[in-house]
């Protein structure tokens, strides 16, 4: 990541079922999207909300990995889960509450998996890149970056997508930079012009969440695409990067 | 303003003098703008700041104007220069810190021409709107709305340019929405990436400060760009635009 | 103000009738409030709101003043209201929105009345004291600065009361400075509690919303007190003022 | 803690030797502060900054314990430093940057000593709560919350600290609320105006911290207070607390 191509990362919040996972992934493989995203292990503000299916999810990445070659990025939240993560996923997250967890961080740097960091709800630019410091200081240098919105007083959407950081860590740092316009606004219907302005602004890609039931899911229904906007996107997308003089990246083989 | 075409204002923060303005207005003409904007009445933090020329600003406006055939946005601060202000733009701007200057906007509503209102440093989507109805309550339906960046913790830029809220606008008004930012950003490296942003994500156009010797401006030099990256943002606005199915409008004809 | 005495101005948002403003300020006097507050014009967000009754409200305030010996501080919006403001009151409020309403400021600033400046929603505290400058570059050298809450993610207040801006202005600044929980919060429980922190941390008085039925108020009902929460107010903003070797003011004449 | 009494916790932001951390727990004690606070583990932004000393730190503070019968705070960053604070401490910290950190929330249910859980630097109270949460569904019910200040535009102090936190969680939560001006401000010279105005809103004792050679000091030098300033604060927020009828508790036996 970080050259000429620009990726879409599609697939749902979180993992529910095989048959969930499947159907979304075709669709997302079908669109044209490169890798593919599911929570196993979701950080939730609340003990009692659902707290992601754990390894068994992991097992179901593994085999919609399989099936439709699409590597997959899913969520770490702590050593033991950071120790599956690894095994199964070709990209680990780490998530925007963790950002400073700097225990996670050592960890997810003795790993030799590329980590997709995110931006903390109210992280600086320094922090952010002394946090990919943490991971790279053990060892890890594919570190990608991930704008995911901040928060602010603005109501009109749930985070504040802060895109100017984008052109402002090119200018200082090699890592690539995407931007999740799902957590970034909250709110569907913003998530398509939302990618158009991140692609726009320089990004390296988007990381977008598809869901084909999404008044059914079992987290962020409400900032989910259906898979027919999903393929708009993916579209819209790749045109707006050609105007950059950049292309989508042709399907990536999982690893 | 609002329909198919994208409109791309450029001029200088301030008029200084009429040899800077024609400089800079034949540059914006040169390169495809389609507006000239320039400022005659500056609110300044400081009562010691340069405030502007005042009327003789207006009258080299008017001289520009003509002369490129170039239509004026120019800001009026006050009854008495929203009087002159009137009698010679095309347009009249609005600034955030007059956003809730309800008596201003109120007497802009009693004038035929049209007012560009930008969005306060921390208001919200919904006072905006009613920001807006205060002119159109007085008469005057010609409102364009104009994104400048909201204060947040963020430091990398002066301000945090929140381009969602343009969708979040496009769902529940008519009212044409433009993006300024170099108030939005603050920094001139951020202009270009986050002008063609804009326009992806949906403005109707964007306003830029351009001036061919920024380190010499008497305000806001540090956000200026110059002539030629003027020239490469309309061509990139120009490009993006059409991706969505719009094109820049002709040059409008001064009215 | 600002000396070793404390102030605690108390009165309805806005001047409703004779009668409620004549009920309040009976409260108001016999708690011990020493200056009586009310709006004669309103500022509100949308067009469609209760604007305050105008002139007839001024002319109720100085009814209540002479009746009960309480001067008065009451918001001009502009230099119409500004002209009425300055003939009835004892102190001419800016509020927040209009904080870098520059040619309001310099209006006030030719005036002799003491003005009561509040700290716009997000203004930064240079820019507070730039616009007190605005005031005093005119010749009235009578500014009290005022802390009414700022624009933050947080929820459960409707502004965050940001008081170490308090000691922040006393180390740069002669400017005596007040504190706002009414606004600076919104809701009616948080303004006691927020009082006794003002006095605390060295402000110079505070400003509160008192209403006897404010289930009936025409503006900001949620955020006043009822009369007998602030005669418990006065009790204990006094006793904390003694902490700190100060003490309530003694009824002020009204000039 | 939570009830009449109100506690002053006091010391070094980290342990940095036996003396210095003797010296400044010898003041501490005899300005009356009831509990000693001091860094083993120190989360820092950046990798290449002092991480605090583990474990020694852990046995000096013991040997202080002793030696002052003074109870201990200090902060746990994961699991092993969590197992190690439990051992030696009377009160486990949790920071901020930990505040969603949620396997380590959940580890800390599990223990048996008393929990500090920091409010995060863009957290909702409803976060609060509800990481709050994460610790008692294991268990562990005895935990304190934290007030450190909140991310905003201000740039007077570090942050921005939001006393109305307290009467907002006092409404809602039996759980005791402490107050850190120290990290919530970042500069000394707001430490003892803000402290009396967390006592005065309601807060359950303050969070300080002291340091004789503050220019010396390995970490946030600039918001340490001296021990002089420290036991004037122990008076002021005495005094204080006595209007509310409360007291400063008596010096608290080390468990």
């Amino acid at each position: 990541m970080g050259g000429k191509g620009v990726v879409v990362v599609g697939g749902p919040c979180a993992v529910e079922s095989l048959d969930q996972t499947r159907t979304i992934a075709e669709h997302v493989k079908r669109a044209g999207g490169q890798l593919f995203r599911g929570g196993a292990y979701k950080p939730r503000t609340s003990p009692y909300s659902f707290q992601g299916l754990g390894e068994p999810a992991l097992q179901i990445l593994a085999r919609v990995r399989e099936e439709f070659d699409l590597p997959i990025v899913t969520e770490a939240i702590d050593d033991e889960s950071l120790k599956l993560v690894e095994q199964y996923a070709d990209c680990i997250q780490i998530g925007a509450r963790n950002m400073q967890n700097f225990a996670l961080l050592k960890s997810a740097g003795r790993m030799r998996t590329p980590v997709l960091l995110k931006r903390g709800m109210s992280a600086t630019l320094e922090e952010l890149l002394l946090s990919a410091e943490y991971i790279m200081s053990e060892g890890n240098y594919k570190v990608i970056l991930c704008e995911r919105g901040v928060r602010t007083f603005a109501d009109h959407t749930r985070n504040t997508l802060d895109l100017s950081v984008v052109p402002a860590i090119k200018r200082i740092s090699h890592l690539p930079i995407v931007v999740d316009p799902s957590h970034g606004t909250g709110k569907r219907n913003k998530v398509l012009p939302m990618s158009r302005a991140a692609i726009a602004v320089g990004a390296d890609g988007v990381l977008i969440e598809v869901h084909h039931k999404p008044e059914e899911a079992l987290s962020d229904g409400p900032q989910a695409i259906l898979p027919e906007t999903f393929a708009q996107l993916v579209r819209e997308v790749d045109a707006i990067a050609q105007v950059l003089g950049r292309t989508l990246q042709p399907a990536l083989a999982a690893s």
